[in-house]
Order: structure tokens, then C-alpha cells, then sequence
């Protein structure tokens, strides 16, 4: 069978999305299955309002170009589909002849593609649909990690090995910081800045994620435990903290700040906690908050990530037009001592809706910081690894006054 | 006359003021007048409390580290130099034959280099003190700019051009987004965020900074106005940005967030925005505050402001040993087309204490972006130019249905 293939990009931004879109289109132009690539604009958004970029001759150049661009190319949209949108949908599939629907996304594009499969097996409509996995919060099953997660992994680290830095330096002054960092209800990007710290004195010194219900009280007898151990902290959190009563330590309630799932916008929660730091501790603090850079910093990218970014892109093509439908790419890690991937496929249903959270045996016991399990997983995702800087901190000139 | 070399670093951190600390090392180790080299721990503090680090016989190795070593590898202070500190600061430098006070910092530690001259003046010890620029901030008078201005200044763009692509993306859900940069009286980091701009609607779409004093309602309209023109809105702001009376629009009242200088700690003016956009306008909008790593990020550093760091380093030494008191170093920019720059001596006393605002020149009528004079100014200063991204977004295909 061949036919048009579609390709949208949804969700947050990562670094390597536009990679994947790069993958898609190396092994699309590869393929005697598709006759016509069209990108969705602005995700399912596009297809709905039939807004579609023609890449049926997709230069090297662009496709080299996309390997150096962060966030969705195509745009991207926050998009729940809707029973209503079902008709509409498969009009506009049925108009450009499309066989082969690829989304990339998470797991909110999960159900997407779902919809998208079950809507066309319902009309009769011979398409094959592949979700392609793309999200910074790494927190799809079936999947050893998801592309985007070890950029923003490598971001968070740098954020807090250079934060960190500058607290040190300045620990005689800036007595606390946090280091705030996205992940709505899973701590994987915030338990990554764990991977900054080499010594037991070095930042960060904290790190709270939401896996781990967290109350103020806590929060502060935390902090001045580690002040009064190391003289100055460096707090790692995670936006969506959690109190034990499994209510968000902080998230807008204005009604422009919900998404198409009903959810608050968070980030804000360092701001909260720098403000009781200062009240309750008498501590100076202040909070690092890079938000959307953190998503979308090509310059500061995984090596690793571009690379398997590039790679899911290829096999949901490959998957497609061997006749997969309803499934999404996975990737499987190798076991032994060197770190290698392949990837694989899973049922889109296994997938669509479900988060992943931090394991338990990622976490330590006291609920302050990552394990070295942790460390083992998250440090070949990020590439190259992190520089190691010179601190010239003990007095080694003998006083004579 | 020969002697002891003392090194300090002050203030804020930098990108690349360890490499002005490499610089001295370096010049230091060459010259016949230097018997001893000692950094001072947490700058003048170090000095008064004789903790030094002794850096006589600093390895190529070590000097290298430094050069790959954001922040201030000796630890910096925010320390105010007090009249009652003149006999300790004295018996300190006299006791290990100081001859030689080099202080890496803004225009607060030109105020402690000032102190030192004139302490040591007044007392008969021969003492040559120099003051070398670092300041993220680049608000010191005589100098074309100042070593650790490119490297913010290229991060900031970064951050306006990564997360501007991100608004880009999601701009039919995200609506606004607010990027705040440092700057306690000065635009000149916001400034650079233009950086990213390269057509009339790409972010970063509106910048606000001190110079151009601001009232929320102004404030509001222009968002309004570029949203009605762009379909999404991305807006630079300065965290020092002040109303028409003079007050900034946000500062801490806290007083253990005052600093040594009696100041409020700033950041948090994109979060007051933020609300006020969703509150005022019903759009959805959010905030990045990239905080201390925009100031600290060796990995995105400018290629130019690493090596006019370690330049400034070096000539401190060489006009010590020259004789010279009573200092700054200044970077002079070469007329003409190529950009080039030596280095040239200030009194410190022009610089002490004063702040160098964005000049009108560099701000357009509005007061809401900058003009190609600034970008001018800017853009040598960042190293290597910006990436440049791939948008797939005119809708190509012809719509069937």
C-alpha cells in the first residue's frame, strides 16, 4: 500500500524533536510506500484545519538544518482530541490519500494516536498510525528513557553545576538557592542536577521531586540542617512538589492557566519556598527558574539524545510502512557494561495517559536526594560528560597575625 | 621593587572570571617583581581574615583548569570595606610584604581597590593596587564593555532565541512568555536579547529595561498590542525595571534579602508581569528566570569575552609592575570595521561606585526595543553568532476539503 505519510510534532519543546522530524524524513524519502510527506502544522491542530507543509522534496540541507533546531519545527500544540473531531479527522486522511500517520509526542500524543488508529480501523480507512516518543519528563512506560529527557537531563546539570558554582562562590552572601525545574508530576529532570555533584559537599544538596510528598515543616528543617553542615545550599525542586495530602505545593488556579486537560499551570514553587526560607529560617535565598530554556537549548543538547532522536524518527517510518499500527516506539536498552539502545515497539494503549514515575530505588531513604541506581541510568543519556571546575578554597598560607 | 602579589575576586559571578584569575597567574609568574602570588579566599574578606590560597607555583595545569572554571574559583564576597577595616587590612598586607593588590570585580569593588590605595597612601606602604573589570552587568564607566558582559549577553540571546522558539511552537496554547534577565539598574543584558531577533516577528517581540521607566498600564498595552499583531507574545524584562517615580516595580523588603550595600534582592518582577497579563489581558502566560546560570554557564560562553577576560588578567600585572596605582584596566575599542580591542588604565576613581546606563542611542523612541546601533555594539561581543532555525509553518499544501 502506499499513500501520503503525515507528521506532527506535540507537546512542550524539546531540544531533539526537530531531529525526529529529520529521522522521519530520511526514512520517508527512503521509502516506495510513500508517495507525499506532509507536516502537520501546529500538530493535530494542522491536520484538523488542513494546514500542512509540503516535505515530499525535503532537501539535505533542511533535513541537516532540522538536525540543528530546537522545538517543533512544524509547531506544536496542547490538543485533546475529541469524539466530535473524529469526522473531521478522517475527512481530511481520506482527502490527501493518507496511509501513514506519525506523531510525535508524549503521552498526552499517546492518546492521539489512539483516536487517531481507532477512528480508521472503525471507517475502514487503511492507516497506519505510530507514535513517536518525545518528552523531557522521561516518564512514558515501556520505553527505557524518552528522547528529550537527556538533553534537558544535561541542562538541569548544568544548571545546577554552574548555580552551584556560583553559590559556593558567593556562599559568604547568598546563603540559599533553588534551583527549580520542570516535571509536572514525575522528579526526573530534577533528580538529574544530582549529577552535578561529585563530593558530599557539592551542590545541589537537596533535591526534592514529587515522587516524594514534601511538607514545609520538612522543607525547612532540611534546609538548615544543610546550612548548618555545609554553610550555604543549593536546593534542587521540582515544579510540581506534592504535599503528603497529594495537593500541589503550588499551581495557578486562574482559569487562562488551565490546559486543554483541565491542569493549572504550574512553576512558582521556588518562589514560595525562597520566600519561607527567608521568613521562617531568617536566610537569604533566591531561585534559579530557567523554564523553557531548560526544553529547548539545542547549544547545551545530549550527544547521545540528537542521536536517538534522529533514530525513533526512522524506525516509526520503518514500523508504518511494514504495516505497524497503534504502536510506539521504544527505546530498549542493552545490557552490559557499555551503553547502547536498539529500538522496539509497544501498544500505543499501554502508553496513551499513563505516567511513569521515578522508581523507588532511585531514591534515597530519607526522600533528599537521588541513589547511585539513579546516577547509573541517567549518566550515559546525557553525552558528553559535565566539566569539572577548580575550587582554591583552603587556606594554605600560614596566618602570621 | 619586589613583593607579594595578592589576587582577589568580588561580586558577582562571572562566565569567565577565572580566566581573568588565570591571566594574572600568568603575567604574575613571569615577572621578576613578584616574589609570592596568594588569591585571597572570598576576596577582601579573605584578606582581612589572612585566608589565603598560596598560588606561588601554580601548575600550567592549574592555570589551564582555571581557563575551563566559571564563577570565582578563589570565592568572591559582597564585602563593604569600612574605614575601621583600614588597620587590619594594613598589618595584613604588611605582614606578608604586599606589595601588589590585584581586585577582580564591578564598580563596589572599585570602591574596595580605592580604599586599599588610599589606606596604604596614607600609611607609607608601597603598595600598587589595580582594579580589573568583571561585571556581567557592563555598567562601568571607561571601559567599551566588560569582560563577562559577552558571555551574558550571548546567554541571554540564547535564552530569548531557545525560548522564543518554544513560544514559537506552542504559540496557539502559550501565549505570553516573560524572560527576566539581571541587571539591578542597567538594561545592557536585557538589551542583548535582541540578539535573537532576526525578523520583524520573531522574539524576542518587546524589551523592557530601567532606562525607560515603566507603568504596569504601559506595560499591558504593549503586550495587548504585539499579541493582536504576532498571535503570541515573547517579552524581555529587566529584573530591575522601575515606575516613573523611580521605584522599581519589584524589589524584596525583606531585610535579610539586603544586600551589604543596603540593597533589596531583586528577581521576581516576571512573576508580578505574569499575573498581570493573565489577570488583565485572560492570556495564559508564563516566566523564565534563568537566575545565577545566565551569569555562571562556561558551556555557552563567548569565544571573545573568554580571552578579553584572560587579557585584562594579564595587563593588571604588567601595570602593577609598571608602577601604576590606584586603577582600572579598560578594554578600548579598535576603530573600524573589524572589531579588535587593547587595553588601556582609568583612575579607579572614575569608576568607583558610579553605574554607566544603556546610552538613549542604543534604546528606540518607543522605549520598547533596542535600536541597530545597540546591536552593533553588542554583537561582536558574544563570539561565535547565533544558530539559526529551521520554521516549517506556511501551510504549502492545498487544501481539498
Amino acid at each position: 500500500m502506499s499513500g501520503t505519510l503525515v507528521v506532527g510534532q506535540s507537546g512542550g519543546s524539546t531540544a531533539t524533536l526537530s531531529n525526529t522530524l529529520a529521522g522521519v524524513l530520511e526514512a520517508a524519502l527512503q521509502s516506495d510506500a510513500v508517495d507525499r510527506i506532509y507536516g502537520m502544522c501546529n500538530g493535530i491542530e494542522g491536520l484538523l484545519q488542513e494546514r500542512f507543509v509540503d516535505l515530499t522534496n525535503a532537501s539535505t540541507q533542511l533535513r541537516d538544518a532540522l538536525r540543528r533546531t530546537p522545538s517543533a519545527a512544524l509547531g506544536s500544540c496542547r490538543y485533546g482530541l475529541q469524539e466530535t473531531d473524529a469526522e473531521r479527522a478522517l475527512d481530511v486522511l481520506k482527502a490527501h490519500d493518507v496511509r501513514y500517520f506519525i506523531y510525535i509526542g508524549g503521552n498526552g500524543s499517546a492518546l492521539t494516536v489512539q483516536a487517531v488508529d481507532r477512528w480508521a480501523q472503525e471507517s475502514g480507512h487503511d492507516l497506519h498510525a505510530v507514535a513517536v516518543p518525545k518528552t523531557i519528563d522521561n516518564d512514558l512506560w515501556g520505553t527505557d528513557h524518552t528522547p528529550g529527557y537527556g538533553s534537558a537531563a544535561r541542562f538541569a546539570a548544568l544548571a545546577a553545576l554552574d548555580g552551584g558554582s556560583d553559590s559556593w562562590a558567593l556562599r559568604t552572601h547568598d546563603q540559599v538557592k533553588i534551583l527549580e525545574t520542570f516535571g509536572r508530576n514525575t522528579g526526573w529532570v530534577t533528580a538529574a542536577t544530582a549529577l552535578a555533584k561529585r563530593e558530599e559537599a557539592d551542590p545541589p544538596h537537596l533535591i526534592f521531586v514529587p515522587e516524594r510528598p514534601l511538607t514545609q515543616e520538612r522543607f525547612l528543617q532540611e534546609v538548615q540542617a544543610a546550612f548548618d553542615r555545609f554553610g550555604y545550599v543549593h536546593v534542587a525542586v521540582c515544579e510540581g512538589l506534592r504535599r503528603p495530602d497529594g495537593e500541589l505545593l503550588f499551581a495557578s488556579d486562574r482559569a487562562v492557566d488551565r490546559d486543554a486537560f483541565g491542569r493549572g499551570q504550574l512553576g512558582g514553587v521556588s518562589t514560595l519556598l525562597a520566600e519561607l526560607v527567608a521568613d521562617e529560617l531568617d536566610l537569604k535565598s533566591r531561585t534559579d527558574k530557567p523554564g523553557t530554556m531548560q526544553r529547548a537549548c539545542l547549544s547545551l543538547a545530549s550527544s547521545v539524545d540528537l542521536e536517538e532522536a534522529y533514530l525513533v524518527g526512522k524506525a516509526a517510518v520503518k514500523a508504518a510502512v511494514s504495516g505497524d499500527t497503534g504502536k510506539m516506539i521504544t527505546l530498549e536498552r542493552t545490557p552490559g557494561p557499555e551503553y547502547a539502545v536498539t529500538t522496539g515497539l509497544i501498544d500505543v494503549s499501554d502508553v496513551a495517559g499513563k505516567e511513569r514515575p521515578l522508581p523507588d530505588s532511585y531514591l534515597n531513604e530519607a526522600g533528599n536526594h537521588v541513589t547511585s541506581a539513579f546516577l547509573d541510568y541517567v549518566r550515559p543519556l546525557i553525552g558528553a560528560q559535565l566539566p569539572e571546575y577548580v575550587r582554591l578554597s583552603l587556606p594554605t598560607v600560614s596566618k602570621l597575625i
